[in-house]
């Protein structure tokens, strides 16, 4: 399905956004370098664990968080849904690193008897973790009263379906999950004011989310670098110069990252998307199945 | 001058705006008392005198930058040019702040021996300084042609008056620094298309920069920590405690700011803006003075 009329993407979109591609990739290349030319490489059975922290949050809340929040202004003139499941699914991705990263540290910390959440890094890192689940958690309850409405929307008009709002959607309410909530926003059953009226927060936290892991990559990073280099750090040391080009690339992509999001002329066309989210609406209302889009 | 047809201010946000000056008031009482309570407090002639650069970055970089940046959303109502004005001054009180603040760290290393300029810290320091005079610098730039076009549509108009074109303006390009460009920006003779056609570049940056600041503060207060506290950080030391409050403080009061600044109904009014804009521009094709509006 092609969401309304095709937009043309605007001339400098392309650069700009491999320009942060560009960004994106050294700045994962030369974590990697870091950690394998100053710090020993990567491995999960050894001192060597800790290491996973770093490159799996910098792959994970950094670069695919930010190119999750590039989606809709790249594929901008894909179907919604499609765009809708690449952006989902990317956040997913970012996630499941991010907490792999996660374990490294915990695990890590707890093989060497150190405190843990002591620092201010671990102190915006968890803030990270809960605001992506309450933003997670928000959709999905979005998502939930969403689809209750065109649920009952649909029921209204078909008689003898009241059972779907009445026995399916409690049940759903009752196993609320967030992964429930998550999947029931693929199930574009909200009505578009909804959308609409949560769309912009939504991305507002979005952005906030990945600006503030961009940030407690940038403490952890000066962490790393002071208790491993110590006064070395202030001998302009190799390892210390390149952590702190890698520091100055990571604010770079978060710039790139926030400065192609919030370009007015560069958003995704509402024409298009209003098009498209009136006819999943329209499609439940009369009662068609939604997969027959 | 009310800038055409007053405004209405939306509801809640005075509210988010009381929240944003407590959370900026509350930072910067909680920097004072980190320093008084645990670094000895300040002096400009002792070893205390590092301590002055916290507490003037977080006062200007920080607090007056935020402050700044919400005038347009604040005093909404108000003439465009009072607002400016007021944009203006906070940004230069910010910039003196921060300026002495910056010769404190620069001079208490020079006394102590230290090495300049080699952590993460100042380098994203740098960044926000060379960012905030090339914003101005720009603002300058774009002033001035816009100055220029303003006096040569007005010395069109007035037979006789073009050595207000051939003589001034050449100077005033000559001399052409940024407080001289900042001043001309003051004076209204920008075209609004090419107004319009920069604002949102200059929104852009500046958020920015405010951003970079608020994470340049956060990796600052992590340094000093790690450097004072070492080990005893993992220990939950009650400075390491208020310093990490402080930290979450300073990425809340960056949020609040970018959240007003960002939301969309907030806007100062389009409408308004462009009334008085034209007036101006109107004003000075037509051959009147500016200052009689």
């Amino acid at each position: 399905m092609e969401g309304g009329a095709a937009a043309s993407t605007p001339a400098a979109l392309p650069y700009y956004v491999a320009f942060s591609q560009l960004l994106g990739l050294t700045l994962v290349a030369m974590t990697g370098a870091w950690l394998g030319l100053y710090r020993g490489g990567i491995a999960w059975e050894s001192d060597l664990q800790f290491n996973a922290h770093p490159l799996c949050m910098v792959i994970g809340l950094v670069f695919l968080q930010g190119d999750a929040l590039l989606v809709y202004r790249v594929f901008r003139n894909e179907a919604k849904r499609t765009t809708k499941v690449l952006h989902g699914l990317l956040h997913i991705f970012a996630l499941v690193i991010a907490l792999v990263g996660l374990v490294a540290v915990f695990d890590y910390h707890r093989k060497k008897g150190y405190a843990d959440l002591y620092s201010l890094h671990s102190w915006c890192g968890i803030l990270v973790f809960v605001l992506y689940f309450v933003q997670v958690r928000e959709l999905s309850s979005q998502a939930c009263v969403g689809a209750k409405l065109g649920l009952a929307a649909k029921g209204a008009q078909l008689p003898g379906a009241p059972w779907l709002t009445q026995r399916v959607w409690p049940q759903a309410q009752l196993s609320e999950s967030w992964l429930v909530g998550f999947s029931f926003f693929l199930f574009p059953g909200a009505p578009f004011s909804l959308r609409s009226r949560y769309r912009p927060q939504h991305i507002f936290f979005g952005a906030t989310i990945f600006l503030l892991s961009v940030g407690t990559a940038l403490l952890g990073l000066k962490e790393a670098l002071l208790f491993n280099l110590g006064d070395k750090y202030s001998a302009f040391q190799p390892e210390g110069v390149l952590a702190n080009v890698l520091g100055l690339l990571l604010a770079c992509f978060g710039g790139a990252v926030l400065y192609i999001l919030t370009r007015a002329d560069w958003k995704r066309p509402s024409q298009a998307e209003e098009q498209a989210l009136s006819m999943d609406f329209k499609t439940l209302t009369e009662g068609d199945s939604p997969g027959s889009q």
